[in-house]
C-alpha cells in the first residue's frame, strides 16, 4: 500500500455511521455496504460510495472495517457466500471494531489467516459521543506490522490507540474495560438509591464524593443525566448486557470466577427483561429503584 | 467562641495521627487522647498536651473531635464514665470523623444534644495518604451554623469539605463513597486477573482503558502499586469489610437490597477470613486469584 488504502466498511449503526463519516471526510476513498438503506445513502450524501453486500465492499477495498452487534453477524458478514472472503486477496486487511468474544476473533483471525487475509480485532470505548467526537479509546489485537499499517486510519477515529497483543487481545481489553464500567454503573445505582432512601440528598452526596477515592468517569458524567430525568442512550443497556454476556461466557471457558461481573450481567439481564434495554447503562439504577421501591427524585422517564 | 476553639482529639491511629498534628502545627491548642501511649509522645512532642481519658479532653476543649474504629468505641468515648459528655458544657461540639452507622451517628447526636452538646458526623475519605496531605474530602452532617463554627478546623485537614445535610447525613455519603470504591476494587481484581488468564498483559490492557469510560482513581493509582508487588495500606481491607457491613446492615433497616455490595461484602470478608485483612482494600484480587487459581505477574507478596 504505498497510497492511502480503499476503505470498506459494514455496520452503519449508532457508531458504525459516524466513523464512517469521519473517514469519509478524512479522504478516504470508503466503499460502505448496511442491511437498512437509510444510513447507506446518509454516507453516499457525504462523498461514500455504495456496495450490494459485503463481497463488493471486499472487492473495493484494502482494509475492510465492519462495526456489527455480535460474533454471528461478523461470522456471517466474513465468511457468507456473499461475504468478505468471497473477494478475499492476499495483503487485504479485515478490522473487526465489533465488540466479540476473545475466542471468536481469534477463530475468524485463523480462518481469514488461511486465505491470505490480514486481521485485527479493534472493539472500541467511548459510546456514540466518542464514535461522533472521534474520541474512542481503541484496544487492537493482532501483527504489530498489520497495526502499524492501520494506525492512520485509526488517528482519524481516537485519541487512545494501542496494540495489546496478538489477536483476541483488543477482545480482552474491552472485556475488562466493561468489567469496570458495568460496576461502575450498578455502584452508581446503588448509592444514589442507598442516599435517597437513608435520607440524604443524592446530588449533595455525588458533589461531596466525586472528587475523592470514589472518582469516575461515570460519577463525572451520569449523574446529572438521572437527576435531569434523562436515561436515554449513550450506550445501550442491551449492548452491555450482551457484553457481560461475553465477559461470563469467556471466564468459563478460562476457568475464572467473576462473583461479581456475575451479579452485574444479572441486574442487567433484569433491566432488558423489563422491557427497558434500549435505555442507557446508568439506567440499570431502575432495577435497584425497584427493589427498593424509590424512585431517584425528579426522574421522569 | 471568638478567639480560635481549643480542641481535643481522641483516637491516635493511622487517620488520628496525621490529622492531630496539623492541627498542633495550624496553631490550634490541642489536647489529645490515646488508649496506646506512643502516639500521644508523639504529639507532645509536636507540641501538642495530653488529657488522661475522653473527660480530661473534653473539659479542656470547647471543639473534641473523634477517630475511632466503629459506633461501639464512639459511644464508649462519648458516653463512658470517663467520657465526653462526663465534662459537657452547652456551646462544647462533639465532631466524630470516624466511619460508623448512620443511625448510630443520629443516635449520638440526640444522645448529645440532650445534654447541650452540639455534634457533627464528618467521616472522610481520602486514606492514610489524604490525612498526611490534608487532602482529605470531609462530608459532614449537622446543623449549618454548627457546621460554620467548625469550617476553619476542616479547611486545615481537607480540600473537599461538604455540609450534606442533617446528622447522619455525612454517614450516608460515606457510606455511598465506599459502595464505589469497594465496586472499583472488586473490578479491578476480576478484570486483571481475566486478563493474565485470558492471555493478554494486564499492563498494557490497564494503559488502553484507563483513559476510557472506564476511568477511575482506582485504575489511576492501584494497579502500578499491585505489578511491583506491593498489597500493603493504604487503607486496610479489614477496614473495608467494617464499612461494607455498616452499608449492608443499614440497607436492611431502610429496606434496600444492594446485590453487587452484598457480593463485595462476602469478597472482602473472604479476604480477612483468609487472614490479609491488614493489606490494603486493592488485595481484594488476591480472592479472585485464588478462585482463578493464577497470580498476578511479579507479585511477591
Amino acid at each position: 500500500m504505498i497510497s492511502a488504502p480503499r476503505i470498506g466498511f459494514i455496520g452503519l449503526g449508532l457508531m458504525g455511521k459516524p466513523i464512517a463519516g469521519h473517514l469519509v471526510r478524512a479522504g478516504y476513498r470508503v466503499t460502505v455496504h448496511n442491511r437498512s438503506r437509510a444510513a447507506v445513502d446518509e454516507l453516499i450524501a457525504q462523498g461514500g460510495r455504495a456496495a450490494d453486500n459485503p463481497k463488493g465492499v471486499a472487492a473495493e477495498s484494502d482494509v475492510v472495517i465492519t462495526m456489527l452487534p455480535d460474533s454471528p453477524d461478523v461470522e456471517a458478514v466474513a465468511f457468507g457466500e456473499q461475504g468478505i472472503l468471497a473477494a478475499a486477496r492476499p495483503g487485504m486487511i479485515h478490522v473487526d471494531m465489533s465488540t466479540i468474544a476473545p475466542a471468536a476473533a481469534r477463530r475468524i483471525a485463523e480462518a481469514e489467516s488461511r486465505a491470505g487475509v490480514e486481521n485485527l480485532d479493534a472493539p472500541v470505548s467511548g459510546g456514540d459521543v466518542g464514535a461522533k467526537n472521534a474520541t474512542l479509546t481503541i484496544m487492537v489485537g493482532g501483527k504489530p506490522d498489520v497495526f502499524q499499517k492501520c494506525l492512520p486510519i485509526f488517528e482519524t477515529l481516537g485519541k487512545k490507540i494501542t496494540l495489546i497483543g496478538d489477536h483476541g487481545a483488543g477482545q480482552i481489553a474491552k472485556a475488562c474495560n466493561q468489567i469496570m464500567v458495568a460496576a461502575q454503573m450498578v455502584a452508581m445505582g446503588e448509592l444514589l438509591v442507598f442516599a435517597q432512601k437513608a435520607g440524604a440528598d443524592p446530588r449533595e452526596v455525588v458533589e461531596a464524593i466525586k472528587a475523592g477515592a470514589a472518582q469516575c468517569w461515570t460519577l463525572d458524567t451520569k449523574p446529572q443525566r438521572l437527576f435531569a430525568g434523562n436515561r436515554a442512550p449513550g450506550f445501550k443497556s442491551s449492548m452491555m448486557l450482551k457484553d457481560l454476556n461475553i465477559i461470563v461466557d469467556s471466564a468459563k471457558v478460562y476457568g475464572i470466577p467473576l462473583p461479581m461481573t456475575a451479579v452485574n450481567a444479572q441486574l442487567f439481564a433484569a433491566l432488558v427483561a423489563a422491557g427497558q434495554g434500549d435505555l442507557d447503562n446508568s439506567a440499570v439504577i431502575g432495577v435497584i429503584e425497584e427493589l427498593a421501591r424509590v424512585k431517584l427524585s425528579e426522574t421522569r422517564d
